[in-house]
């Protein structure tokens, strides 16, 4: 294997999209529940761990668990539960050279923890807007608009996400709903029960709050839970809403899209406030990430990419994405090293771009 | 070119989805006619020996008739002639090392044989949805759920399969049919004249009552023919009907797949009942099917992968499909190896996983 | 890096789609402009040169120039203006290879001038449909379709270009319009002002009426400038257009394509009269070239797949796309004969199918 470039190895990452880690530990059957994206370990597949990224988990993590690389999956699940979480955690995040966290912590957030509290690194919020959503709308449809937008004016968050991709597809139109349309759908979300915000008006109207109020918008795009249908997660349907947001602004930043990277480049390439990344991919692909990296940076301008892990549960996922993140984005400027198709001090500033520079830039971190 | 891994060159191989083989010879032309999905030679285009599954089936299809590797094709074409089809299916048949094969033989079942009469391997019958539903609506509307469903039980099959791609597409919703719809479609199928099965209600009945039966369905996934739009063969759009079906505990195969295998490769690993293949892109991309199985196994889990040849017709494909695949699979393993990102006992589960296990599992072979 | 194969070093290219050169010189801004399919360089991006075409201009381009490699991008601009348009038009345009250009005219033809005049190459028209419709259009929609009949037999071109994917989407129907439907259609769009044509009927109308004059239709398809929604443009969506066409036995040639490459491989598979290229994406990917193509050919037969650039306004593009072409194909060749999947003879066979004689049989132009 080649060696590291050592300006990769050495990047001081921002990691702008990833979730919170597992306060308590796990057994088995819990821990391969979160290693890929199925919910269960099914009974017709083997275990989750015969796959790119349960490999990875016991080739690359195993030795900071004191362990041989390659130990079998037991003898892992075992160590890291008689380390505990808060080592285990510690360990892993350490590791991964990750010092900017933005952290979206609306999902499951009684079961996980903010990566800072194991390395002291900085961290910022991450406001989920369905969520968001399914608080404010408990007080009644009349006012909803308002009251979305207080709270986001009061959020201590540097960006917002949404998971329209899950909730109704990202076909979203590229028209800003009124305030009557907002309060009328609204006031059938609550009729139909409440619960889950599944509205194209709503994911439409939280998007335009946020980014008239400055903050980044972050969506799920490609693979991810069972929830989607892949072909309703494509960037490409994205295109009327960016490009009617274009003149306010405010960056979108496309995360994961997978198996649409390539897609979503010619997103980040034409619309000013378009950005994307690998997270999720990056680590689930293990050591076929070279290839993926390459593809996604195809044809995105170098200052519109972004590092994340999407890290979920899992410590183990900070210190693969990272990794797989070094080791492919080492690959991907060696190999144009060689065809000599770019000078090194070339490569330098594209390794910094890409690790935190784009993202310190696009979300106002200094 | 690498040593293929012995592991890999000793599998015997589960075929879990291919067509019988020709009965009897063919001209240059038909011979080509048979080579990719084209149904003609195009006058625009040259020989379709001019492709990558072209100058495969004359570089390591020649050999095994005694000529040398690259023999012109019409050399190829006659010798092939001159053997007869009885000796040249057996050739290639024996040297592909499938052990176990399960036969669509619903299409032109009057040109095709079984290979097994070839070889004495192992030989298992997947039977065809529409052509069954073609065959039952004869009889009247009235009754044909019920009609349908005795068929399936009597069926002397290990797995059904679905062309709703090609009739279609692959949007079918998750709503199973009651009795009253299915019929109300028949009789609008016979009020139009009969023929060919087409109607989404009708393609739903039938996987829905396949799955009951506990009997496997295969689906046509992808590219194919030209009978089909690739956009409506996404299989993706499948997800609805997928998490409807997932209780029945039923494995559900999604065939080809490519170029959507990436996001097939995304359902197998979402769903636990489904699984996945790359039959027909194998042999017909040649020696660049390493790559593409290699993006085909990113995310999947490896208990979910099939290995198929969709070989039709013509006997080299068995041949080519099997040798594409181990190279492919050997590459994969090998890089994997050299950046030791699994141990050789990893290689060697997943390569028996694949290349049989998962097939014996999922269709309850043993 | 490999040497060059030289016979695909030497090889005559025909670019069966490109554009005009820019007459006058350009600044910085206005060079970075033209650099990708962004329109202006993003303030929350980096210089648009941070990019794969980017560093390949200042790689591959400067030395031309008598700048060493990798030259600074002011430089580059710099020195590209003290030479004048027309000395660097020269020197990219000779330096292409490039001996017959098919020239689309029609988009900012007052900034343009065609190759040719730089170099003395054979020069042919291909006249754009959206564009001819709108002059027609002027003089009434009564009369319109016989208007364009004889505008399409008067036009010095040997083939016609659609850009229904920026106007109305790929989705075009398979049926051939009336002549009152395209009438009514005219009236239709005058009384809604004029300008664009952006009518699925007119679309469809006049790449029925260029075929049956014996005009080869090409279309954009895949990405391009912002106008477009990439889903909209996945060549998939010409199926039923496709199949509609096939009898008249003229050529509809797949412009660009990506990141739909593999799909439009399909379609010029299946569809005798179907020819495909990677132009726009050989030159935006630079160094990543090799792979792209390489899965482009994957299943297009090698009779049906073209070289062009789609070089628009900075000469460099004919450089590049020539330059980054023939290491794709000859890197694809190589690796193809190391594996000994072809012989010497073949792969010559295909390096001068791709590179002329492809296009040179289907536009008829001996």
């Amino acid at each position: 294997m080649e060696p590291l470039l050592p300006y990769v190895a050495e990047l001081n990452l921002v990691d702008h999209h990833c979730h919170g880690v597992l306060r308590d530990d796990v057994d088995r059957t819990g821990f391969e529940e979160m290693l890929t994206q199925a919910d269960v370990v099914s009974p017709w597949g083997t275990s989750l761990f015969d796959s790119s990224v349960g490999l990875a988990v016991r080739r690359w993590c195993a030795p900071l668990l004191d362990l041989p690389p390659h130990a079998p999956a037991d003898e892992y699940v075992a160590r890291r539960r008689s380390l505990g979480a808060a080592e285990v955690n510690r360990a892993f995040l350490v590791a991964s050279g990750i010092t900017t966290f933005l952290v979206d912590d609306g999902l499951v957030p009684e079961r996980l923890v903010g990566p800072s509290v194991f390395t002291g690194s900085r961290e910022h919020g991450v406001i989920r807007l369905e969520r968001l959503a399914e608080e404010v709308i408990i007080e009644g449809a009349t006012g909803f608009p308002d009251r979305v937008r207080r709270a986001l004016e009061r959020a201590p968050a540097v960006a917002a996400k949404s998971i329209a991709a899950y909730r109704v597809g990202l076909a979203l139109s590229g028209r800003r709903p009124t305030d009557a349309e907002v309060v009328a759908a609204g006031e059938r979300w609550l009729a139909a029960g409440g619960g889950r915000c599944a509205d194209e008006v709503l994911s439409r109207f939280l998007v335009w709050e946020a980014l008239e109020r400055g903050l980044p918008v972050q969506f799920h795009v490609g693979y991810g839970d069972r929830d989607l249908a892949l072909h309703r997660a494509d960037p490409s349907l994205l295109s009327d809403l960016l490009r009617a947001t274009e003149p306010l602004g405010v960056p979108v930043m496309l995360l994961h899209n997978y198996p649409f990277h390539r897609g979503a480049g010619y997103l980040a390439q034409v619309f000013p406030h378009v950005f994307v990344d690998l997270g999720l991919a990056t680590h689930s692909v293990g050591h076929q990430a070279s290839r993926l990296l390459a593809e996604a940076l195809e044809i995105v301008p170098f200052g519109k990419f972004l590092f994340s892990t999407d890290a979920f549960g899992l410590a183990e996922f900070y210190h693969l994405g990272a990794l797989f993140f070094r080791r492919a984005l080492s690959d991907f400027l060696l190999a144009g090293l060689r065809r000599h198709a770019f000078a090194e001090a070339d490569a330098v500033r594209v390794a910094h771009l890409i690790g935190s520079e784009n993202a310190r830039r696009a979300y106002r971190l200094d």
